[in-house]
Order: structure tokens, then sequence, then C-alpha cells
């Protein structure tokens, strides 16, 4: 061996394990694995596990894999709720002061929605309260993005998204893909999406209810937009008055994604845009920043 | 809500997701989980994942999920191999010096053994090089343990135990149970065991090969000794002359475990305990420490 022999013993538990790698075949596993032992020792030694318990850990991490199949990924749902996806996210999207923030893509995006006119709606089944959304893609200097592509998915009214109940629910309801105008807008129909809760019926939920946490998400309207030239931009806008915007079980609210959804009484708008009176209107205003 | 908001940011990350945990319904859930958080945050922080890197730990984790089974615990190869299972061993049974030092127990030690005679052999096979072990109980004092349970199992000749390859190992092959005399000596008949590499066809077996790392264990002998008034110790005996000591894929060698397997060439002594001329012997000693 190159390294100096080290034998285990409980004061020098990293080091012995780090001792051993010399060789690495893959560099960048070895520095990953490096912090993960340092830390996972530290873990260990601060909160010093009976045996019990580190059966109980080893049981939970097996019951959460074996929860995992082509429609639920409760991993990943660990990771949302450690804050460790919104962190991953935060580490990738650093941008300019002024840019759109960045959240969590969430598990519910698709691709194949369809292209979608100025002024359609996205509802495919008509239920819920009306919602009107009206936006603008504007470069870090004010400047409008024509031609951006605005792709919004969202929860309905009783809080699902199309592909959760697929039964229930047409394909492709509450989603829509839209380009924007020379002035740099988009104008859509919608309804006005509630909040919901992530699944709580496997492991993650049992650790949220033993942490006395919860499991709700804050309504939100996703979107991804993207433009020749800019950083691409993958986030939420929260409805300022939900009740849960301070304690998204997932940690997607960022302050500056919290938006005013106001109900309006205006008749003549609302014929203008083909709506029921009174209806909800929210601005949905994104800034990219240039391609790095 | 009690604590602060938090939305969350890069910087507070982990501040954010501990702000949470305001009242909790399992205290040391909480206090576990506030360590896992922190430590988990800060190692997101110094290795900055890409988003790809983030999704190959999720398949990773998922990948050891689906490998465990009735026969196979991919997530205890997991703690194993990163030096969490003797950690825990470790702060589990700290004993005063001289007493002889705990390993982990590993995954293949049963109940039901048949209790043998002094000077039996435990090979129900026949195969491999003989070896005599005899050994001693004592307590710290030095006082023989009259009548304590010596547990011992062990890989054959071929590194196999006899419930890794039960279509080819009679049952119980390499495994006893003794209890020692008034003078706290036991002594039997075994086989030279072989060092062997733990399972390699899993994810964990895959980290490791990325590491550079082995994933042999040198050649051992398993025992828990057991007296009423002591502590319960679980160990091994390892071959000093095994080229694997210094590289224990699960960090079981310690120092004081380590003993001289030596090559005997005696033949009353071997007609007498009923062995071919030569033999390897073993000294099995033990020191057991008060029950606390």
């Amino acid at each position: 061996m190159a390294n100096d022999v080290h034998y285990f013993t409980e004061e020098n538990s990293a080091e012995a394990v780090l001792a051993r790698i010399i060789d690495p075949q893959n560099e960048r596993l070895a520095e990953v694995m490096t912090s993960i032992i340092k830390h996972l020792h530290a873990v260990v030694k601060e909160v010093e596990p009976t045996y019990e318990e580190w059966e109980t850990a080893i049981e939970f991490l097996t019951a959460t894999g074996h929860m995992c199949d082509d429609r639920r990924q409760e991993f990943i749902l660990l990771s949302d709720v450690l804050g460790v996806s919104m962190l991953v996210d935060a580490i990738n999207t650093r941008r300019p002061t002024g840019a759109t923030e960045n959240t969590v893509l969430g598990p519910f995006h698709v691709a194949g929605v369809p292209n979608r006119e100025h002024g359609d709606t996205i509802s495919e089944d008509g239920l819920g309260e009306p919602l009107y959304v009206r936006g603008t893609v504007k470069d870090s200097d004010g400047n409008p993005v024509a031609g951006a592509i605005v792709d919004t998915w969202q929860a309905s009214h009783d809080g699902f998204y199309d592909n959760q109940k697929p039964d229930e629910k047409p394909e492709h309801n509450l989603r829509g893909i839209f380009k924007t105008d020379e002035k740099g807008a988009f104008w859509y129909r919608a309804v006005k999406p509630a909040y919901y809760g992530i699944p709580n019926d496997g492991p993650v939920g049992k650790m949220l209810e033993g942490l006395g946490r919860d499991n709700m998400r804050p309504a939100h309207i996703h979107f991804i937009v993207s433009a020749p030239g800019f950083e691409t931009v993958t986030t939420h806008l929260f409805d300022s008055q939900c009740p849960y915007l301070e304690n998204d079980a997932v940690f997607g609210v960022k302050e500056s994604l919290i938006t005013d959804v106001e109900l309006k009484d205006d008749p003549d708008m609302a014929a203008s845009i083909k709506m029921e009176n009174p209806f909800w209107a929210v601005d949905a205003d994104f800034v990219l920043s240039p391609a790095s």
C-alpha cells in the first residue's frame, strides 16, 4: 500500500476509510465520496446511534428504495424535503441580481405539450375559478425578448396535475407552450391553482410526520422560459395569499417569486378576454440573464 | 409559525430546513435529522454537484434499494464499506483497556448451531488444511471464566460460509458452540479459513471499483463470547499472515485482533489431538469486561 497503514479506531474512523482511496479510477467520485465519508462519520459521532437506530436507518433507506418505481421516486422526494434538491438547483443557477430566480422543476413536467395561441385557455376541463395570466419576457436591460418559449404547467383547482389523475383529467390539462410576441408578451387563460400535499404514504411521509412537518406545497404555477442567447429559467410563481407559503415542504419558495393573484371586477375586460366576471389575474414577468 | 420565516437561499439552506423542525413528535428523530441535514448541506456545498451528478446519486441510492431482498442487504454493505458499521460498533462497545475489542458481526452468523465437545471438529466436509484452535476466556484480573459460551463460525478453505453455498456445503459446516471448562479453556479442530471477496456485483461493488478499492476481507474466524455478569464480545481473530490484512473492505481489523496462525510440526501432539501432522494452530484468548 502506498499510504501508511491505518487500522480502524473510533478516533481515526474517517481517516482510516479515506486512506483506502489511493488510486481511484474516477477522480470526481473520489472527491465526492471523500466529502460524504467525512460528513457521514461526523454525523455518526454526533448522534452516537444505538445498533437499533442504525438498523432503523438501514430499514428506512431500504423501504425508500423499494418505494421507487416508474411512477414514484421516493429518493427524489427525500432530496426535496431535506432541501437538497433546492440547494443543487441554487448552486447550478447563480444569476446576476435582477434576473428571475430558478426553483425546482418538480416531478410533473412532461414533454409533448401543445403549442397554444395567445389568449387560449390551457384548461381542458373548464373546472375551477378562472385566472388570466399575462406576462412578459425581458433581458437584463429591460428590452423585450421576442420569440421566447414559455412552457407552463400547474395543478388544478383540486390540487392535481393531469398525469397524477389520468383517469379523471384530460391529457395536457393546465399545460401549454407559448411564444412571446414582438413586445416580449404572452397571455392566456387558466384556472386558479390549489395548494396540494406531496405523497405522504411512504417512508418520507412517515419521516415528515415524526418531525412534525407539513407535507404541503403552496399554490404555484410552473414555468420554463427559454430563448436563444439566454440562460433558461425553470421556476414557479407563488400565490402571495396562499396559507402554505411559509412552509413549502420542498423549500421551493423564494421571496422574488411571490406574486399577487388579484380578483378583478371588470366586465369590459372580462368580455374582451372571453372570461367570466369577476376573474383572477396574475402578472408573470420574467427577466433572462445572458447565457454563460 | 413559531419560528421566523426563512425562505430558502443558497446561503441559509440548512437553516431554512432546520427552521421547520418546530414541534417534532419524535425528539430523537429530530436530533438525528438535525445532524444529517447540517452535514448533507455541507457536502452539497463542498462538492457542488451538477444536476447530472445529483441524478447519479439518486440512481445509485435507488439501485442500492432495489438490490435489497431477503438474501442480500446492499445498504448494510454500503454502511460496511464506508466504515459506518464499524464506527457504530465502536461507539457501542467502548471497553476498558485490556478487554477484548469488538468488531462487526457480519451477515453470516446463524442461530441453532450445534453445541460441540472440546476436541470436536467443526468441519462437516473435511476439506481444507487442518487448524487446531485452543483458547481461554478470562476476566480483567486474569481469572478464568468457567462456563462461558463460545459461538464460532468461519469461512471455508475456499472462502465461503455454509449458508452462501447451501447446495455444496453441509449445514453448520465450520460452525460450533463450546462451553469453557473450569480453567476457562476450550479447544476444537477446524480448517484454515481463506480470505474472500464481499459481493461486488451490485452498486456498492461499482462504487468500490470507481474508488480503486479492493473488495476483499482478510482471513478471519468469528467469535461471540458471552458469560453471565460480563459484556458479550462479538469479534474476529485475523490471520497475521493474510495479504489482505491492511485493506479489509469493511474495516473490521483492529490491531489487537491480529493473531499468528502457526504451522506446527509435532507428530506426538498431532496424534493426541487426532490431527494430521503438520497442522496449523492458533490461540484464541479472550478477556471479558464486567457488564455495565
